[in-house]
């Protein structure tokens, strides 16, 4: 029997700056990694703040002139007001804040402070996301093909925390080649039955174990390969999302039910 | 420069039953899998089902009378009752809910139906969490490394949905040998300056790492061995959880601030 295995190995690149070309510096790294090249099926990973940095996504906090709503939010959650205006105007919605940071709604995902990090932005300068990651992706995908002759996956992730987890793990935030979630609808279980929770969130998986060896520091390793998923790669495009109304966790904000409340009371 | 990369193997076991002994069947299991067998610095990763089962963590529907709380939270959630009383039962606390689902705090973590799927158990039964998935980590390890004389560290693994995220990905529930959250304080950014975001959760990234080889179906590949991840093993002990008053999830639902729907109304 033989049972599935995967690697994943970091791709180093030198510092990334505004109009770099993504691709060009993948296809050279790979050449130095243990990887050697891209092979067909390969997952290339690509960390959001690299490829926003390359995209000229970073604006300077001196150029930005915060609104009296942003004035008011930097108060309430102990931000600098510039910092606060550009998450305003990054977000879709702001649902809600603890100090240093604004949970925002953004692209159909939730997010603190919208995706934009100080960290690994050039002094007095904020890293935007990506504009449309799905778009980057799809872009980075095609330019291996053409030059390396390898149909790889692309997904941009993010290192993000989630609901009642201490640290981050990775999220895919744009992904093409690949279905980003596997629905396993009709699968049956151990004992012969229907599974009860069906949908794999495989590019997420991707993304954290990718994470791994990524690193959040001054690595400048902005991306990894993972080879031997055995995943399908082909015309697949974007990060499959959830509505409000069917995901648990929103639904404790938006429909909580203080009579359900069992032991002790709510932390406040 | 060698840049850092890792390797993720599956682990097939035969169906677990009530009393099997894991360590025994992942030492069977690692002998046919081309990992070949257990190297100090491995990372092993058990699903949480599976290991709940060997334990004999499973409750029989047929013996549950389900109380009044079950009774009204199962005909507002469309759920059966004996299912309802059962997560009641293992939860520290009820927080919401969205048809079929009871969203619980337990441990400190927030998830859905207490962890307890009917997925991969015998039919008219539950498989609950197992009880204290460090202490089962810490005996796994225990095991390996007396068995076959390598320090590994060890992880008990579920898959669970996030907030606003589609799909399942993986979470540490149990973890020995290794920090689960790796704390970057003190390492500077790309520019030379402190990291905003410090913490890493390497557990839960390994979690999903091994998701993509373990897959939820009958696959009967509860476990994983991740080579070379380069973390310290050593007398590490448990997974590092965050207090509500921390998370910026449980903000919304606890510090919800209507002012701040700055587009759009709350859905409901």
């Amino acid at each position: 029997m033989t049972t599935p295995s995967f690697s994943v190995y970091g791709l180093a690149t030198p510092l990334l700056r505004p109009g770099d070309d993504v691709a060009t510096h993948l296809l050279s790294s790979v050449e130095r990694s243990p990887a050697r090249n891209f092979e067909a099926g390969d997952v290339v990973v690509v960390a959001e703040s690299a490829l926003a940095t390359a995209e000229g996504r970073v604006v300077k906090l001196g150029d930005i002139e915060p609104s009296a709503k942003a004035l008011r939010l930097a108060e309430e959650y102990h931000m600098d007001p510039r910092h606060a205006e550009v998450v305003l105007r990054e977000s879709d919605r702001i649902v809600g804040g603890i100090p240093g940071f604004l949970l925002c709604m953004k692209n159909g995902t939730l997010l603190p402070n919208a995706g934009i990090d100080a960290s690994n932005a050039p002094e007095g300068s904020l890293v935007l996301l990506p504009l449309d990651p799905d778009a980057s992706a799809a872009r980075i995908r095609a330019a291996i093909a053409e030059r390396s002759g390898a149909d790889v996956a692309v997904i941009v992730v993010d290192s993000r925390t989630h609901a009642m987890r201490l640290g981050c793990s990775g999220v895919a935030i744009g992904c093409s080649g690949i279905p980003s979630v596997i629905d396993e609808r009709g699968k049956k279980d151990l004992f012969g039955r229907e599974l009860e929770v069906t949908k794999r969130a495989v590019a997420d998986c991707i993304a954290s174990a990718a994470e791994l060896v990524m690193g959040e520091a001054g690595e400048c390793v902005p991306a990894a390969v993972v080879r031997g998923i055995g995943l399908p790669v082909g015309d697949y495009a974007g990060v499959a999302t959830i509505d409000a109304s069917e995901c648990l966790f929103m639904g404790v904000a938006l429909h909580a039910d203080p009579s359900l409340l069992v032991k002790g009371d709510r932390e406040s």
